[in-house]
């Protein structure tokens, strides 16, 4: 399944958010991590124009964004639901954490919608609501401190499902090749050299100097051009020069 | 080391932040998360009501948080600098997703202060606050609207060290500790007058070659023991001296 298609699948699902502002928000999270499916169960106002300036772009999630009366109606085509819950329960119920939750949402993406829900701002999901979904999805928090804004929470599982879906860091523009393990002992021998010239290599102890050094540029891996730049320079302090 | 221990020596700095309500959303992204420490380099405004009701309870983060007027300053005693980076750009840098970033972070924490740098909400960071970074994180993004709130970067930084600071094992480090932010920037301000009283910068391009040796050492990211033998071999070589 591709990437964007199993990204469109998830729907996010807000019920009775109170503030527009974390309505606009969460719609800008999601389209920043490539989700688009939008739901709003019975919220307070909308569309709003603190929602519109909040989404900060993400408009066009905010004027496709279905508007439920319940949260049945906004989950009724959805293979798997997914219910986001700060407490533990009494009743006992399939817990994820986020990941485990993502690649079980971009899993089963593939079959059709998937639904993440998320509750009010205040008290987030009902226990009957909570007992609609087939799991329950939990953000680790500070247990002293465990107040997650809405649209933060929607952030965090968002990056979760892009991640599961495949998304990979942007690579960096390539390195060069490492320089050859000749250029390397080139190198060393230089800098040897111009140390021992310098009076800076103890005559005691020799070895023990080079092989910090040796370890020092060993993690930087130094690119061929790199060790060109490095003996210019020992070339240039070269007291022999003088 | 234990759990909130790593996660309090994690500093959360938002460089020229411009809207006070981000600030307040990023404290309480942090405090959900376990973490302490904020530090704002020069904030627009700051203190401010907007700061305080979205911080909604983080209000201890804000009283607690460090203003400084430079980044320098903000990091100086840091033994880790990771920059927060939206773009590729044209001289790759070490580049880390989140989860590889908050492990890094964790580990080095045990040493030491570690510091997450957020640019401007616009504009981010400057290639110049970048440079000083010891390595750059990226986090992954839809490449057709990659705007994300400050608050949500930190929200999704803060969540991946809350699962890395948990997952974390004390090993015993056979590194000392890595050299601090100042100290990296004592070696590269001496390594330009070096280079400079040997005439090997090119007063043409100062920056070009500045910015290539920067990228070398931060890859390697040295230990204060190396540090010093650097410094005592640029001592020795300076030209200035004879």
């Amino acid at each position: 399944m591709q990437f964007e298609t199993a990204l469109n699948a998830v729907r996010i699902v807000l019920v009775e958010p109170q503030h527009p502002g974390n309505i606009g928000a969460a719609a800008r999270a999601m389209k920043a991590m490539g989700l688009s499916d939008l739901a709003l169960v019975a919220p307070a106002v909308f569309p709003h124009a603190d929602a519109t300036a909040r989404a900060a772009g993400a408009d066009d999630l905010l004027a496709n964004a279905a508007v439920h009366e319940t949260l049945e109606a906004a989950v009724a085509d959805c293979r798997l639901v997914l219910g986001t819950s700060a407490r533990s329960r009494r009743l006992p119920w399939p817990l994820l954490d986020p990941r485990t939750a993502a690649e079980r949402a971009v899993e089963t993406a593939a079959a059709g919608p998937v639904a993440i829900v998320f509750g009010r701002e205040r008290s987030g999901l009902t226990n009957a609501e909570l007992d609609r979904c087939d799991a329950h999805l939990q953000i680790p928090c500070n247990p002293d401190f465990s107040s997650l804004n809405l649209a933060a929470a929607v952030q965090v599982a968002s990056y979760e499902l892009r991640l599961a879906a495949g998304a990979a860091v942007d690579e960096p523009d390539e390195y060069d090749p490492p320089a050859t393990a000749a250029e390397l002992e080139g190198f060393y021998r230089h800098l040897e050299e111009v140390m021992t010239a310098a009076g800076f290599l103890d005559p005691e102890q020799p070895k023990w100097l080079m092989r910090r050094l040796r370890r020092l540029f060993a993690r930087a891996a130094p690119e061929s051009a790199e060790i060109n730049i490095l003996r210019g320079l020992l070339k240039a302090v070269d007291p022999r020069r003088r």
